[in-house]
C-alpha cells in the first residue's frame, strides 16, 4: 500500500508530523505537502505556472518532498505521476481546526481529498478541534492515532467511487475520545463582519473578519457529534446536484424568451 | 432589486460586460470584480490581507468596483457591508469556458454563486462554451440573452435555502438554442498529464498539462445537455453529505482502537 500524505498548512506543520509518523507503519508512505500555508485557499489547480518540487525532510528527519503548489496540485503531482509508484490513498492533515458544516470548500485540507475522489482514489482529511491554541503547543497525537484507525478501515473497506471522508477530532486525550460517529454536515452560523479602515495616506482598506462562525450542533450533524466528544466522520461525494430538489425547477425548463 | 454581477476573468472581461448590460435593466446593478484573472482560483476566503476596492468602468462606461480579492471575496464584501444598499441575487460570469462535472469547485465562477448561497442570497454562474475561441473574439450575446431570462425567473421564484445555480450555454445563435434543460452533473473524464521540463539550469519544472478533460454526454447531463445545443441548468447545493451512502459506512460508527 502507498499512502500519500499532504495537509495545506506546509511541510513544516506539527499536524503533519503527527499523522505521518503514526501512518508510516501502514504501508510506504510519500509526504508531498506546500512549502508554505495554503489555509482557506480552495480548490486550485495550478495551470498558469509549472510547479517545482523540492527533497525535504520533517523535523524527525522522515524524508519527504515539498513544493510550490496548492494542496489538490500535491495530489495531482503524486498522482499524474511525480512518483516512481501509483498512490493507493491520500490523506490530508491534521489540520489544528476543524472543517465542518457546508463551507469546506474553503479548506485545503479538505479539497486535497476532494482531489484524490476526482483521480479515482479514496481520500481522507483529519482536522482537530484546537480552537485558539497555537498548533506548536498542541498535542495532535490523539488525532494521529484516529487517523491511523480510520486508514486502517479505508485499506480494508473500498471507499464508494466519487465518495471521500472529511474527519473532524475534538480536542480531547485518547483515552476521552468516545469513539467514531458517521455524520452529516451541519448548518453554519456565520458572524462575518466588514472591518473598514484607513491606510496612512488616507484611503480605505478592508479586512473579512468578525467572529468565527460556529454551528447548530444537531445530533447526528458534525457539529453535534465534536460537541458530545465524538470523532466526527462525514463521508462527501463530488456530485453537488441538488437531486432532491431538481423538481422544484420544472417550470424553468422549456423555451427560452 | 439589487442585483451584484461578479465573474473570475477580472473586470475587463467581455463576459462580464455582455452580462452587464442585459442585467441593468433588470434592477440596481452593481459589478464588483477582481482586477485580475482568478480562473482555477477555486473558492478563496481572503481573512490574512485586507482588502482593496477601486471605483472602475467597464468598456462602455457603466460605473463598477473593482478589488485585488477573489471572486468569493467580492460577495463577501458586498454582502457584508460594503456597499450601501443590501443585495438581493448574485450573478457570476459570464465565464468564456464551460464549468460541468464534477469538479466546479475548481471555478471561481460557480464558487462566487456558492458564497451567494452561503451568504442566504439566490446565486447563479453563467459559463459559455467557447471551446478554443479566445474571449475577446467572442460573442457572448446569446448566453447574456440566457442570463437575463434566467435572472428574471430567478428574481420571480426564489430558490431552495442552500441552493444555487449553475448555468452552462453552447456557442450557438440565440434562435439556435434550443431552449433550457434542467440537470445533473455528469462525469468528467480526466486527460491530465504531467509535463516534466529542465529550466536552463538543468533543474525539474513541472507542467500539470494534458488534454482538457471531456465529459460522458448521458441524456439528463450537463454535457449531454450542451452537446446537443440545450442550455443546462444544473441546480447544486450547499450539502456535500454523501446521503444515499451513510449506510455504507455503518461499520465504521463506534469505538476507537
Amino acid at each position: 500500500m502507498h499512502i500519500l500524505a499532504t495537509n495545506d498548512d506546509g511541510i513544516d506543520a506539527p499536524g503533519l508530523l503527527a499523522m505521518a509518523q503514526r501512518l508510516r507503519d501502514l504501508g510506504e508512505l510519500t509526504v508531498l505537502a506546500p512549502n508554505r500555508n495554503w489555509s482557506a485557499s480552495g480548490h486550485v489547480k495550478t495551470l498558469h505556472r509549472p510547479l517545482r518540487v523540492w527533497e525535504a525532510r520533517l523535523a524527525d528527519g522522515i524524508h519527504a518532498l515539498t513544493t510550490d503548489g496548492a494542496p489538490s496540485d500535491c495530489v495531482a503531482l503524486a498522482t499524474l505521476g511525480l512518483l516512481d509508484r501509483p498512490v493507493d490513498l491520500v490523506v490530508s492533515g491534521i489540520n489544528p481546526l476543524p472543517n465542518l458544516g457546508h463551507d469546506v470548500t474553503y479548506s485545503g485540507t479538505v479539497t486535497a481529498a476532494m482531489e484524490a475522489a476526482i483521480a479515482g482514489l479514496p481520500g481522507i482529511a483529519f482536522s482537530l478541534d484546537g480552537s485558539d491554541r497555537r498548533p506548536e503547543d498542541m498535542d495532535f497525537e490523539p488525532a494521529a492515532r484516529v487517523a491511523e484507525t480510520i486508514v486502517r478501515r479505508a485499506l480494508e473497506n473500498d471507499l464508494p467511487q466519487g465518495v471521500f471522508l472529511n474527519v473532524n477530532v475534538p480536542y480531547r486525550s485518547w483515552e476521552d475520545l468516545r469513539g467514531i460517529q458517521v455524520t452529516r454536515q451541519g448548518l453554519r452560523v456565520y458572524r462575518d463582519a466588514l472591518v473598514a479602515r484607513e491606510d496612512p495616506r488616507g484611503r480605505p482598506y478592508y479586512w473579512i473578519g468578525g467572529e468565527a462562525p460556529s454551528g447548530i450542533s444537531e445530533p447526528g450533524t458534525d457539529f453535534g457529534a465534536l460537541q458530545e466528544g465524538w470523532v466526527s466522520l462525514t463521508p462527501l461525494q463530488l456530485d453537488l446536484t441538488a437531486a432532491d430538489r431538481l423538481e422544484t425547477f420544472e417550470a424553468w425548463q422549456g423555451l427560452l424568451g
